[in-house]
Order: structure tokens, then sequence, then C-alpha cells
């Protein structure tokens, strides 16, 4: 087969060794852990005796779709790239330090080899881009199925320290988020319902940017737990949801500060209209922008990436939850299985 | 929703929550890593500074039918079994013991909430049922899809050992396998083609529980390692598909015994017979056995467990593979990606 007709190639064109010839390679700038793909398992170091682990699966057709109703096609760097950064954040909020994945993918026969060539480099350019430098991918397994899928698992380091929770927050911490609120919500409202993407300005290519290649600040975990922070999650599925979750977790109410959120809101004002969207709604309840939530002793000096959004309360005879200028707030977000 | 209500609900009548609620209990009987599910990530312990990890995945209609052509339905729990059973084996294969496993479900909206609740025991199951005493479920995640799939990845420790590669076999060790040769094979063969399941016997049964429940022996990677196995990988795909593997990997040929291949293949007349098929074929080419091909220095006392099955001899020129009683082999078995 000629070089110009393996890029044109389909996976069931070509031999699963083949493949992996092609995919290996695009790995090769991430370094190497202690045994790399090709034998029956891979083996990373564990510095300090243990490992932080978590395993996260995106399929098409729930988590994205090839192509979106506003014309943008995901590019298989796209879907690398989320399944990177999704894992990444997990590894983050225990305030972790990534140092490998393992990568198992599901491909319906008439994917294009260039297409999955192309989700080898998204998770090159997300470990790279994000900052995760000694993060490698270590193996993986590839299989035919009728619909695409991604299951990254990624392991980490917790460099000596004890793991932050969702289960310490305090009546009088801080409560303070890093990262995006509400940005790959708009991003998705516009590839699901806004005008055609050829078309779009530079702001709005940025929130579908968001939402497409999700940017979790990766520094942002391990200096909160060095800065004693008393619990530290992902927010992957709505500020309210996940605020509503570590307040339970905690048995803790998270009361959070309006003017913040109208703050965090007014930043997407531009998108919103677009679609005639709500952009608070994104802020309280939108998924997938990979940010922390975290609670902070009282009076502590916030680490760099992060800002105060309201403070930590007393559940007041409740089992914990989340508020918004002290009145309890009703969690929303993403349940993949709500009715 | 009373007790009665939720053993006929599906997946898609209940939250994400009362599922979780449902499955982890059912874990619980394994013990605990340092960190169990209900956080970002896991933590597991990584005692000797490395850990070995391994992923796969299973998914409908590719790796397991819910009904088959003999009427065979497949249970919750055998795939639990066979998913946490594939990725045991790698860990067995670098000579490693499991020390944990992450699990990423997708499963149809009208998956019934039993039916993944039987998943959950089959893990269990095999991980009690197959000796990974050490081996707990650390966490996991759970979505929709279109298709069923289950990823399980795996960890392990190599207690202070070098992991046993496919690449260190040398001309003069001798070739041993531990476990089954072909059964899986003869299972799936039956499940195919074979007389319907309710009126079979109890060995063409057997055959197809080694299909549906692989043993792999899970005392034997270690104890190969331990006896100084040059050499070790998972029967996956077939001894002759995997034999070169190895083979192309140290350099060298597996020369296998016809004698004992004729006698494996002996044990599989019952199944061979009840679809007409020549059972020699299922034990050079058939996969799924989850057995370990291994190669030991010269008059070695094998490990328990282990039968030679051969000699390893110098490449003649070539890149090294597979021979049977001297005769090149052309290696076959299972390629997901072949044509």
């Amino acid at each position: 087969m000629t070089d110009s007709q393996r890029l044109a190639a389909r996976v069931n064109e070509v031999s699963e060794r083949e493949l992996l010839e092609r995919i290996f390679p695009r790995l090769a700038v991430l370094g190497s852990p202690i045994l790399g793909p090709g034998d029956d398992a891979a083996v990373l170091a564990a510095p300090d005796g243990r490992v932080v682990v978590s395993t996260d699966t995106q399929t098409e057709g729930q988590d994205f779709r090839l192509t979106w109703p506003n014309g943008y096609r995901t590019a298989g760097a796209d879907v690398g790239w989320k399944a990177a950064a999704q894992n990444l954040s997990d590894i983050n909020a225990m305030g972790a330090v990534a140092t490998g994945m393992v990568v198992s993918l599901t491909l319906p026969a008439e994917t294009e080899v260039a297409w999955v060539e192309g989700l080898a480099d998204g998770l090159v350019e997300a470990i790279v881009g994000l900052g995760a430098p000694g993060c490698t991918v270590a193996g993986g397994d590839l299989g035919l199925g009728g619909e695409l899928s991604v299951t990254v698992t990624v392991l980490g380091s917790l460099e000596g320290r004890a793991p932050v929770l969702r289960s310490g927050a305090r009546p009088g911490d801080v409560v303070a988020v890093a990262g995006k609120l509400g940005t790959a919500a708009a991003g998705l409202a516009l590839l699901e319902h806004g005008p055609r993407y050829a078309g779009l300005g530079e702001e709005a290519r940025g929130v579908i940017r968001a939402f497409c290649r999700p940017r979790p600040p990766l520094a942002a975990g391990p200096a909160a737990a060095r800065a004693g922070a008393t619990a530290l999650m992902d927010l992957s599925d709505g500020l309210l949801k996940d605020g509503d979750r570590l307040g339970r977790a905690s048995g803790v109410v998270l009361d959070l500060d309006p003017a913040v959120l109208a703050a965090h809101a007014a930043l997407l004002a531009g998108p919103a209209a677009a679609v005639g969207a709500e952009p608070l709604r994104w802020v309280l309840g939108g998924g997938e922008d990979h940010g922390l939530l975290a609670a902070f002793p009282p009076s502590s000096h916030l680490p760099e990436g992060f800002t105060a959004i309201g403070s930590v309360v007393p559940p007041a005879g409740g089992p914990g939850g989340v508020a918004i200028g002290g009145r309890p707030a009703e969690p929303s977000g993403w349940d993949h299985f709500a009715r």
C-alpha cells in the first residue's frame, strides 16, 4: 500500500499491526514510561507508593457528534484532546499530577485511518498544551464496533501529599473556582442551535473550542493541595450539581455570591444573544468546562488561578448542598441517566 | 420506587446516583483500596514504586452477543466475568499481581438495571473465583450509548520483580503453556453453529462456559517470573498468532511439538464432532482462553500449572516466529481489523 492510499484508508482496510504502527510514533514525543506499548501491559512509575486512577468514556452520539447541526465537523484531534483533558482533570481534582494514560478505542469499520491518527495527535496536543509534562500514553486497545467510542484511563501521582477529597469543606471556608464556568455549555448551544459554523466570528468559535477542547487548569489542582485546600473537585456536570455533591459530601452548604455568578454570565453575553439563551443558566448548570471547585480555610491566600465565589456555611439541619446569596438552590446540570 | 419496581427498571428510569447505589455495595466484598469510588479518582497502593496497567474493551456484537444463534443468553455476570478475566490475564502475563481495576460502562437506555447488577457481580465472581485476592474495583464511569460496551483497566504490582516481557526467549529455552488451548474457540463455535443450548450436555456447556467465563491461571504468571521465565505472554488471539508475536519479539522461532498439540486437540473431540470442526484448528488458532505462553531456560523445573509444548530454536535468517515439528507455521488467529 502506498502512502497516499494509506491516507485514504479506512480502519477495516489495514491490519491492527499497521494501524498501531501509524499511531505509536505520534505518541513518542511524550517520552517513555518504564515500559510502553507493545507487551501485554505497560509499566509506569508510582514514585510515592500510591497511584491515582480515573477512567472516562466518550461515545459518539452521546458525548459528541461527528457533524453538529451548525455544520461543525468534529476532528479526531478534538475527540483525542477532550478524552485526555477530561481525565487529566480528574487527576487534577485530587491535587495530583498525571503520570500516564492508556486508551481503548472502539472504531466503526468505515472510520478513516487519518481520523484515528488525528485522535492520537489530539491526545498529545492536550497533554503538552495543558501542561502535563510527565504524562505518557503507555498503551491501549483497539477494536471494531458500531459506534465510535474512546475510553481513557489516566494514572497520577500525589507527590507525597494526601489526596484532596470532596468531603473536607468546613463552615467558614472560602469557596473558590479555577477555570471557566459555562463556556463549554455556550459552545454546545452554538453547535446544537447556533448559526452556521462557517459564518461565526472569533468569540463564537472560541466557546465552541471551549466545548471541543476544554482546558482544565492543571497547575491549579496541585497548587490547591499545597495551599491547604479542604475540598476539591472537578466541575464536569455544572456548578450547582457539582457544588451540591461537594456540599453533601462535606455536610455543609456552599453559599455562592450572586454578583460573582453574574460577572461570569456577563462574559457569555455574546454567545447568549446568538442563540437567545440566558447565560446565567450556563454558568450554573453547564458541564464540561473541567475547572475546579475548591474550599480553602478562612483568610487563605488563594493560589494562582483561583478566585473566590462564595463561602461555606453550616447545613442548617439538612444534608448539605448549595445556595445562592443565602437561598437554597436546586441542583441542575447533567445527569446522563436522568429521565 | 419500590424494590420490585426497581428490579424491573431500565437504566434510563433511574438516576445515575441510584444506579451507582445499586452497584457499589456489590463490590464491597473485595475490600478497599486506599480511596475507593465516589470522588474524582481512586487511589491504589503501588507498593514497589511501579504500577502495571492494561486496558481492554468488550463491545456487544463484536465480542459477545446478548443472544447467541444457539439460544444462549449472555448474562450480565458473563460479561463482567470476562471483562475482569481478560484484564487480569494481561497483568498475569507480566508476572504481576492485580491490585485494582476501574470500569467504564456504556449502556443502551433499555438495559435492565438487574443486568447491570449482574455485571458487577460477575466482576467480583471473577476476581474471587480466579484468585486475585488483593484486587478491588476502585471506581468507574457510567454513560448511555447505542451499544453496550465495557472497558476495564486493571492495575498490578510486580512485587519487586522485573516484568517478564515477550522479548527474552533464547534458543534452547523450553516453550511451555499454562491453561487451556482452543476450549474457548470450541465454545464460540457451539454458540454460533451448535445445537440448541437447552439440549446440550455438560461437556458442551463446559466449553461454552470456557468462552463466556475464561479462567486465566493467575497463580502461573508470578510463578513463572519467580522461576526465571525468559518470556511470557497472554494467549488471547490464538497459539500460532501469539506465538509468532513472541517469536518475533525475541528474534527466535518457537518450535511446537505436534504430539502435544494433538493431545490438546483430542480433548476437544466431543465439541468438534457436534459442529463438524477440526479441533486442531481451535488449538492453533482459537483465541480468548487467556492461558500463558512462556519460555524457560533449558532444563528448568517448570512451575506448577505449566506443561512443555516445544522448544526455542534460532530464527534461521528470518525475523523469528513459530513452527510446528520444525516446519514454519503460518500464524492464524484473531485480528480484529483483518479484512
